[in-house]
């Protein structure tokens, strides 16, 4: 079977374009929720694919097949930004209720329309330009200094698409691919910052907006490793400062759904090493926006009363949001990326074995150096133990770590 | 797709006999662990249908598609205890691995057997007796005094299958259709019991075995309506003899996966109104078992750091077992019962605004007054409190509160 089969009482069915882990998480509260799930999978094995009975298999670059599976929905949300806006205006067309809203997606899918929109509204950004040329790219240098932070606009995730480079030669070739797309490179200076912060919060149709606490992000390689919740010795101004952007921006630009904002939060230097006036300056600038549930959320799944793909759902059905409220002091979130254990169910035997509160979560992908395969979640008092906890369950699954 | 499409990795098929709401909330713990569920269904539409890849449909009555369908799992484990011993037998011989093994799944299909062997064991049980004539009933009730409990020892559920009665006239029909069927009746003293406790555990092939906090269950016409977990103001060597008690049946039975041992905590008066001596009698008997997932412990989904269906699956699996420690003070399940919402999803609506921090949990099923529809948890510190929320909110869903 792979239309959705609707279960009674009047709910409703939604559908995801794409089958990653992100729709594959939508599925248990889903169940839950007693809605029905239709992911658009790239093929019958992907991750989603495994755990819902409607996923037909289909392209989300397929304009025609995007919109048959549309038809059977009542909403479409995504598991990934990649679906381009010419498919999107299609399915508004349609008549299909699309959360985000493809004018909300732009700012997802193009980072320098995010910029632009961003330094509009006064939030917080790195200082940025674009770049067409080598020229452009010697003249922000020479503004800003070297290295400067290169980013190609779109279609980047985990460090890929991104640079940091100390000459224009670098990016020479991003720079000759953008002048034949005509899309332009995105330039960000290089702000050296404390610690890398994500807001994450869900807002829906009608307005209703929850935050879960800010959360501070560990990446390794330019991949999220650990995610600790709430971000430890946060400064209350400043996280209600980073709440208050992210609650901004998802006003001003209509995010339905789940919107994550990664941050940096600054040093007491400014970028060139000048010490900032008192409190005057904002202690934190955006990387990047998420319009989606988030690796920076997956804590929420076991750390938090409502976790973030049953608040994702909740949103783009419009229904009433649920308390994102901690429901331990410190929840630590361990990314596990493909190593050494192609056999992974041996050493998924060992951690549970090890750390009967750890809750794993397996994504049903092969293993492959770096791709994200799972994560596993603790919840405590003891935000030391828990890191040490979390690490080694993660580290185990990946063979990095062998007693 | 109704055959399972594995993981790669290693990951097991686990398959449920039964599509009903058991099997359904087994289907986002399955998709965190990273195993592939398979439910033989009753039909298309079945609670657990709805929400998992491989359901085929087929009668667990039908050896032949009970045998299929076992061919493609691992381990072959139960929504209900209905599948027959000659069923159960063949699959053993097919090689089939079956959790809990048929020898203990008898203790729960026949309740004649389970008060035999538990008296045997010394297990506490109200007194009893197999009738076969109304002679029998009239001897018995001549004994303990009427009025007497009569069961069906096989297919009862939620106060089915179960009469209070003060004449054998009441109880002919059943007498009638025993003797045909060679079957007895069971009956029992009608125990004068403070009220309804709980216990429920997991246990593994391996003996590994994790009980979770004694409950108090509150029915109301023979269905369970309300638990708390724990129970309040439980006597602490009362609580740890019942634990003592499930873990010995479990063990002595060889029950595999999650096991209910559902309990009537005893008045401080014998079942004849006489004082007991001292602390000298014990303090409850064994009312029913269940080896499943049972309603009794749907509070620890949301109130446990591993939930019964979660638990359920790593038994049978055998693997190791998670941490069954409560994440709050408590948690209070309010079941949903078919009421007179048809159109459940905008009562739905209104329960999740009023109270965001419900976990509503619906199975999918079509409403019929009386039938177990969903049900809520709630989490915190204060249990009146939080009886009174889980009380709205399931009432609300069943139309028996409109404001």
């Amino acid at each position: 079977m792979t239309r959705p089969r609707r279960a009674p009482g009047g709910f409703p069915v939604v559908g995801i374009v794409g089958g990653g882990q992100l729709a594959r998480m939508c599925a248990g509260p889903a169940a839950e929720l007693g809605v029905t799930l239709s992911v658009l999978a790239e093929a019958e094995d992907s991750s989603a694919a495994l755990v819902v009975p409607s996923a037909p298999v289909g392209s989300h670059l397929d304009a025609d097949a995007v919109r048959r599976f549309a038809a059977d929905c009542d909403v479409v949300t995504f598991d990934h930004e990649h679906v381009p806006q010419e498919v999107l205006a299609l399915l508004v067309a349609d008549g299909v209720v699309v959360h985000p809203s493809p004018d909300a997606l732009r700012f997802a899918q193009d980072k320098l329309a995010m910029r632009e929109r961003l330094s509009a509204l006064g939030v917080p950004c790195p200082r940025w330009t674009r770049a067409d040329s080598a020229a452009d790219v010697e003249a922000f240098a020479a503004d800003v200094g070297w290295p400067v932070v290169a980013k190609t606009p779109r279609g980047g995730y985990d460090g890929k698409g991104v640079r940091v480079v100390s000459s224009a030669d670098e990016v020479a070739d991003w720079l000759e691919r953008a002048a034949e797309e005509g899309t332009g490179l995105l330039l960000e200076e290089k702000v050296p910052f404390r610690r890398e912060l994500a807001v994450l919060l869900a807002r829906s149709p009608s307005g209703q907006a929850a935050a879960w606490p800010v959360v501070e992000t560990v990446q390794t390689d330019g991949v999220c490793t650990e995610v600790l919740a709430p971000a430890p010795d946060l400064d209350d101004d400043l996280a209600g400062a980073a709440v208050g952007a992210g609650l901004r921006v998802a006003g001003e630009l209509g995010v339905t759904g789940v919107l994550a904002v990664e941050l940096f939060e600054l040093d007491r230097k400014s970028p060139r090493g000048v010490e900032l006036e008192g409190d005057d300056g904002p202690s934190f600038v955006v990387n990047e926006l998420a319009m989606r549930p988030h690796n920076s959320g997956h804590w929420s799944m076991d750390g938090a009363v409502t976790g973030q793909f049953e608040q994702h759902l909740r949103a783009v059905l419009d229904l009433p949001l649920g308390t994102p409220s901690p429901r331990a002091p410190w929840t630590v979130m361990g990314n596990v990326l493909g190593g050494d254990h192609p056999e992974l169910y041996s050493a998924y035997r060992h951690v549970m074995a090890r750390d009967p509160g750890a809750k794993v979560h397996l994504y049903g992908k092969g293993v492959r150096p770096g791709r994200k395969i799972g994560h596993v979640n603790v919840s405590g008092d003891d935000l030391a133990d828990l890191r040490r906890r979390a690490g080694h369950a993660a580290g185990y699954l990946e063979g990095a770590i062998t007693e």
